[in-house]
């Protein structure tokens, strides 16, 4: 598997650069004949796209996208489908700092150590801008698992988490921060505006909820559907921890609470509990796939940190450009794709081996 | 990547069942010219071994490895290392109810919604047993980084967690808990010991570090080094949650409180924090690498749960063999062989792409 | 895809050296539910195995093949199928003169340039000892695409070409030479039992025919059915050649000429020619699949060779030990258990993208 | 691996069809720091262009390529690389023939057994255009193997051969044929002149060396690089057979005469002969790689050749767009793209294995 393509049968390849022209993603693998055009995938970057709101990067990205490649006649042909989305206020700025020194808990002194050196322009690669192209590809995964519908929110922001008793699912939508709790999202409104006022910045976690998913997708042992959801999450920019089900907190349970009994059901067992988040031996077992993503602070602060510089001398630096207070808000629509790459790939997988 | 091959440069694949008469990995792309003996490999299968102690299963396997290819003259030659571990207490036993109904946590129903049926012998190939061929192939991993030293340890039981300023890496070897706070040793025995009179199971998160990793391993964006390790992580047995560095606990910080500030140093960058586990934009930092990971309670419980037969009828069931009443105390050698295994591929991978 | 790995979905990885313990396969992904013995395989390893007749080499190997995992009930689990054959026939023997210069023609001076040193016995890795595990592994193979038959025939030894008027497949099995003209066959066995006796050598053109392939297996663009089958059958052992129908002589016929016109038939078109050996844009066409493969006469020759010392002095060597005076014979069965291998990939390949 | 993507270090993803807006390349696994721009690329897409001479297509295509990510400050980053080229001469005209009948020796009838539905406008994604992309990427490969001369040639058009006594390097770029022999170059200028104006077409073979390749790189068993050879090459448009050294020719030839031996030289052993191609066991000698290609007619002909339509009736179908009368001429960049892919993969997977 390259470093840039994800998959195994359902695959995508992105590329590109926070300033270069564009950025793109090649869907390599998607099965013939699903009907697909850019207004398809379009809204799906509309809810990533920067700019909407005071929360989220004032970088304005208008993050449209072309299909060039692997649809004919409004249908799927089975070959590429190439995807671009060009880069349009890539702001001239002086980099000079940022090129000069290491930004702390940014990914420069991990590239400079790579590669040698590095695009410092908005962090090149290392940018998050690179999940527009995850989000685009996500958006064609959908279509070829119409069976399952994929909901992601944010459940806490900077500590502050929602109330599982308010969760409402209209909410989500109804507020810059994806908050399934009309309360939280009030909250977070201050929360989030004061830590951009101070210069400062949060963490995030987001659920990610896919029903529909029959019980048998996942390929054991080392393609495991917990597995590659793993791989795929913590793939995301900012991303520190990710959790199956009930994660972490199952491992404070004792058995007999972790359990999900099952009772005879219309389609298959009815299960009275999903502790394990719908995966059993890394196969879905047909009930909810439920996974969890945690999200540091950008690190971009105004607050100046110690660092060093190219030449090993220390230095301080301070982040004035646009940025996320909270990267972790617009991660919400890079998880929903993950899950249904994810997904859809398994969903192949799966066809390949056992048939139907 | 096959279903059950892991890594990319320095691969490996795993097979065989609970109840087969051997299991096994191969390895393939190990660096030539490595001293390796069977000696090499056994240290660390003894380490997971079940039997050693009361608080793991009462299966008795010597788990005495064989190296079938790849060694010449004690020496690893470049082509594939064939380990082989063969199964000796696979003890008689009547399967007919573990066959009939499903066991609840249990990967029974997903395997027989995928695949149709299943070898329901010991759980077949979903069992942990599989784990020792990953520690076999661990140890070769080893080899391959010696710059690299590895070291896991077991944090909490039961939600039962060590004191950090306890924490004494000379005590890790010295009880059956891989723990590194020897007050926290000592209430475990009882904790453990009651939960496996009681016929319960308790879950575990093991904490495991990598010192001595270069800066620069790791392949963004999707073969990032902590993108495999969350990969390699999630697919051990009963694991529910990966975390890197803080893990969920940077969500909870503030952009300040979460910065690993530099300062010049005698090799590059000295850094004040380790918030992000020695990982940034998916390469390492040159820090230690940490990640934790969160098992569940083994679902096998002496307490009767409700469940479905094949049939699908309503059914009652009850794990009357032998098991681990805490399976994570064995998972931490295990996460010790996925690190190794996975700084074994960056390694290679590095050097494919960047030469040095 | 690792080294020793074949194959996308139904993948095989071998492992084993001329002179070790054992060699095997692992077979990754084969559909479960398949009724599967060691009686299934064995067959197919008879007809590959050394010692049958004095035109092959002397050593003698039962050759009895074990499976030790992915089946129970004699049923495919869908989990990894291990194969395992022991090597019985290493017969002790002095090496010093191998292990000191280099046989032209055989691996030994590119494995020490690439690995350092090699395991020197038999030839190691680089031994066609190695193709035994093919053998077993496309006997699974086969099993998941009944609707195929494969055979393969040798057609030409040391120059010396069957009359394609006396094609009798009937003949095939009936003569140590996979020979399906009864009178080359005649002929062969002169040309083979002089080239052995005087120490010489021979190569051969080996073809393979499959049917029943139904039209649509192949993924363009790199993984075309033709392009698969072209590196399935370069990596044999002694292999300098390989053609898809017409293979060269196509390039020296007109457009007319290679043209493959079709008629309405009853079951999709039926084809008036295949020059393009069932394969066009890299997917099958319904028609027989067709493949002929070059062998180069095996380079241990009694007559003295001048070569190098690894110290890069000059020396002179020459081959006494047990070997095939043609070793193209016994590459009909590889041949043939390649084809295997790659249908079943190709076929699961396509399930996955396209259904069916 | 995807379908659409080559190589497992150093890898390439193509994308496009032939009446699209664009065709393209993403280069994943590039070393850092090699200095590229999108002159270095040009030069070879001007050799493989269409519309240069009467002998090959009229479809006037300027082929400019841009690079769109993976290169900053003029040098390579190890980010994919992005390569684009806009289809510019999609001339309109009227499809609906070769929508409605299949042309033999074309991927029509396969395309749409296989996907259900095909873009019929100049065979979409099986068209040669695609070759394009590849030698935009091999122009890429070349930088990361400066050690290494490529050189391929037309060594045959209708079955008229070169003559090897009047080979000249030199006259290579001399004529529009790639032809080493002026002799046969003033030859084929009549004949492929007469097979245009017959609207028949020709085959043709090609060969290619490459200078200068070290000893050691390949990846025995599954990707030896012979083997890598033979799957890159077949995946070229038309190519039905492949041959590494004396290919088919060697198989006709005595143990003794196909023997290269070795004597001491300056650096490592300087060998007599080079039957092997520059290849043993897998992997180079340090030798000269050499590959033979065979191409057959274009299947593009006036004259009509029976077929039947979509619904299966009979049909008759004549081609009157513009084509190449030999595919095979143009193939020589494309070949000479496909070694230069091979062996950068090649050198990368050494290095990761073998270091150096």
């Amino acid at each position: 598997m390259s470093f840039n393509t994800f998959g195994r049968v359902f695959r995508f390849t992105t590329w590109g650069e926070s300033h270069g022209p564009a950025l793109g993603a090649v869907i390599d693998g998607c099965p013939p004949g699903l009907a697909l055009s850019e207004d398809d995938i379009q809204p799906f970057l509309d809810k990533r796209r920067p700019g909407t709101s005071r929360f989220t990067t004032q970088r304005r990205e208008p993050d449209r996208v072309k299909i060039l490649s692997g649809v004919f006649d409004g249908k799927t042909t089975g070959t590429p489908i190439s995807l671009m989305i060009e880069n349009v206020d890539q702001r001239s700025k002086d980099y000079s700092e940022v090129a000069k020194a290491y930004r702390p808990g940014h990914a420069d002194y991990a590239y400079d150590a790579k590669y040698g050196f590095r695009d410092y322009r908005g962090g090149g690669r290392s940018s998050a801008r690179e999940t527009a192209a995850r989000v685009a590809a996500g958006a064609v995964a959908r279509l070829a698992i119409p069976e399952v519908s994929i909901r992601a929110w944010v459940e806490e922001i900077g500590g502050d988490t929602i109330d599982p008793a308010k969760f409402d699912a209209a909410e989500i939508d109804n507020n810059p921060f994806f908050c399934p709790d009309a309360d939280a999202a009030a909250r977070w409104e201050r929360l989030v505006d004061d830590a951009r006022k101070a210069g400062s910045s949060l963490g995030a976690v987001i659920a990610c909820e896919a029903t529909g998913v029959p019980a048998g997708w996942g390929a054991p042992i080392y393609a495991k559907l917990d597995s590659e959801l793993a791989s795929a999450c913590m793939s995301i920019n900012a991303v520190k921890g990710v959790e199956i089900g009930d994660g972490f907190e199952a491992a404070r349970l004792s058995g007999e609470a972790n359990a999900d009994p099952m009772r005879p059901g219309n389609h298959g067992p009815q299960f009275l509990a999903n502790h394990a988040g719908g995966i059993a031996g890394g196969i879905s077992t047909g009930q909810p796939v439920r996974v969890r993503v945690a999200f540091k602070p950008t690190s971009s602060i105004l607050t100046p940190v110690e660092t060093v510089t190219r030449e090993g001398e220390a230095a301080e630096i301070a982040t004035k450009g646009r940025h996320d207070p909270c990267v972790g808000i617009r991660g919400a629509p890079v998880v929903e794709a993950m899950m249904a790459l994810v997904l859809a790939d398994q969903k192949l997988l799966h066809r390949a081996q056992c048939g139907g």
